[in-house]
């Protein structure tokens, strides 16, 4: 496996767009366009919130059949709590989009990502669709990444090339995230593409199995938005032999490579949490269950005493104990030992006589590691967050503004 | 029912004090004491976290019998984490506050605040608890008020007379809690007496309930203690008939009074919550069951975007309708109506057309109340918590240094 350049567009048969239209205000790009040259095999995962955008309904109904073309994406408006005519929007989206490329309209995705609760400006996004279609490019993976974008500061794009059974197959992806990231889906925009020859069942049974691993184990601050979406397209471009079921040396090569993209992708969105200063990776080791060690890490990644801790640079190890003994995890507290990168912070749940100094200077790196050895069982997780910092209160106490 | 000052020694047969002995820096206060002239009834609920602090261990050996005598408090300093040194040092606090008291040590409970991790001064507590005997008196239940306090700005106290079958008894309470408020038991700290004559059972189940529907309904920042503890305490020198069983006019008439002197406690520490600039009580009514209540009402509570909107004065009520839709609440969207006091933001699940100004000077009051109609019961709950601000972050960041 080797990264390569070129983002969503450096895979066969996808080209893509990002322009400004002017639904956010200044020149900053709002909306992304991505096509395939012809039909692809397309996957979906969405998210769980109830209160589901109207984007969301609309891509679950055009990817029943496993089939897409192309992905249209607005940022700064999230057409979410926007009733009948929210819906009626997303479906003018995908038929506005489906005109400019001569395809069928339920072979368009949809996504929407910004305020809740206004309505799109419909004139606005129709024209930027019409100029995206005209900006369509095999390299414009980059501008797509960069138009999906609300309060991110870059954008989040990586590829690679990977092997199977002798014959080189592409993925590439885009994310955005920043706020309202967790507990189902962190991300809240992500798009993948493949040039692999793949099902679409197989390819939807990968992507969720990647998810459940990467997007679903980032947490920027426990929210879970009303359109998060990652969607899967795969060109069936390059020359590898069908895959067509989820077993075999075949399947499990695509898959490593998919979640080699999606995890690049999860460390980005933390490092580029709202406000963040730093990655923080937390590992929970030797836990009773995948389960039990999930609600030790998420304990941990989603308190808010310990994101200011290491925001400040504080080894409160006292906060990691508090976070796993609420977490229902199940281990005994005096045989716990928690770990700094390698420099160990407590051994069997008491302080273990670290230098504050040296655990300080392993605080001030730009990605933090906490590993904790819960002693219970043999079951391991890593979740990926970021800390809390001032800069988190003042972007949303006044997002809207 | 009417309500009296001087809090826990406002009830006949209580003597508090609260003085400095030196675990703190400065000279802030650090050691409370709470006896009662004769042993009494006595009743406790603790902290759920596994992660559990020696003198909650032992308050719960202590209080296995339904009898308590004396109450022992330090600040500065958590007992958690410490290991058997700390556990014997728990039993130390209770045996030297029992000596100087002339009773047996398993009639003392024993309380601790502060920094997790951290070995107890011993000698210094020790001074202290000889003080702080020297010090009791009829009036002391504020000096005990601030004896327990940590990041809290101000001491919490209240108390209230209240008639049962025509005689008067009295209730008092303080509270510490501020940081590490969630999500059973927000408040840290807090302690009741009551001149009521019941016996130690019906004490129990009354504390329990009231505590469910007050400490177990504030949420500060999701974190739950390793210290959490509510203790009340029954003199029974009121002349009320016994009440010996969780039924009847009688017991309705001693929880009153108890449910309105936590709920005041309850609105203080929400208030003074770290960083907090105001109150924020979030009701959810026509919930199909109080089970969905409670959840759409703390997934509202406890959002990180709703808490700072709030800070910013900010009426983003998509945020709202988000964490109610990614609570598992049995709801409608197009049903929901969401209010600020009495003024109406959300209409069926969409923008009520209000003025965003009135919003504004809304929510730039000491206390918001926030409802949310989900339009699928009758079931219905209020929750209390505060906004997320800068100091939050501030206080957080480096609280041990």
């Amino acid at each position: 496996m080797k990264q390569i350049e070129g983002g969503i567009t450096a895979v066969s048969g996808v080209r893509a767009a990002g322009v400004h239209a002017g639904i956010k205000a200044a020149d900053a790009k709002d909306i992304a366009l991505i096509v395939t040259d012809t039909p692809a095999a397309g996957a979906g995962v969405f998210t769980k919130n109830s209160v589901t955008a109207a984007p969301v309904i609309l891509c679950r109904e055009h990817l029943k059949d496993g089939r897409a073309q192309a992905v249209i994406v607005n940022s700064g408006n999230a057409n979410a709590c926007t009733g009948e005519v929210g819906m009626a929007n997303a479906r003018r989206m995908a038929a506005a989009t489906a005109e400019q490329l001569g395809i069928d309209a339920d072979l368009v995705c949809v996504s929407s990502t910004g305020v809740i609760g206004q309505q799109l400006p419909m004139d606005t996004v129709e024209s930027g669709i019409q100029i995206a279609a005209n900006a369509l490019s095999t390299e414009g993976g980059g501008d797509a990444a960069a138009a999906i974008m609300t309060t991110d500061t870059h954008p989040k794009s990586v590829a690679v090339e990977i092997e199977i059974d002798g014959a080189s197959v592409r993925i590439g992806g885009i994310a955005k995230g920043s706020g309202m990231g967790a507990p189902n889906m962190a991300t809240m925009l992500s798009y993948l593409t493949t040039d692999a020859r793949i099902n679409p069942q197989t390819l939807q049974t990968a992507l969720n199995r990647v998810v459940d691993d990467t997007y679903n184990l980032l947490t920027i601050d426990t929210d879970c938005s009303t359109n998060d979406t990652v969607i899967l397209l795969a060109t069936g471009r390059a020359p590898n032999v069908d895959i067509v079921a989820a077993a075999g040396a075949n399947y499990e090569a695509f898959c490593e490579g998919l979640q080699f993209v999606c995890t690049e992708l999860v460390k980005m969105l933390a490092r580029d949490g709202e406000g963040a200063t730093k990655r923080v990776e937390v590992r929970v080791i030797r836990a009773k269950s995948r389960g039990d060690a999930e609600k030790a890490a998420r304990a941990v990644a989603e308190s808010p005493l310990v994101k200011t801790a290491i925001f400040g640079n504080d080894a409160n190890w006292g906060r990691i104990m508090m976070a796993i003994g609420k977490s229902e995890a199940e281990f005994d507290p005096y045989q716990v030992n928690v770990y700094l990168a390698d420099y160990q912070l407590v051994k069997d749940g008491m302080d273990a006589g670290y230098a504050e100094k040296r655990a300080t200077a392993l605080f001030e790196q730009d990605s933090v590691l906490i590993t904790i050895d819960l002693c219970a069982g043999d079951a391991e997780i890593t979740m990926w967050t970021c800390d809390y910092s001032y800069d988190y209160i003042r972007i949303n106490a006044d997002y809207r503004t």
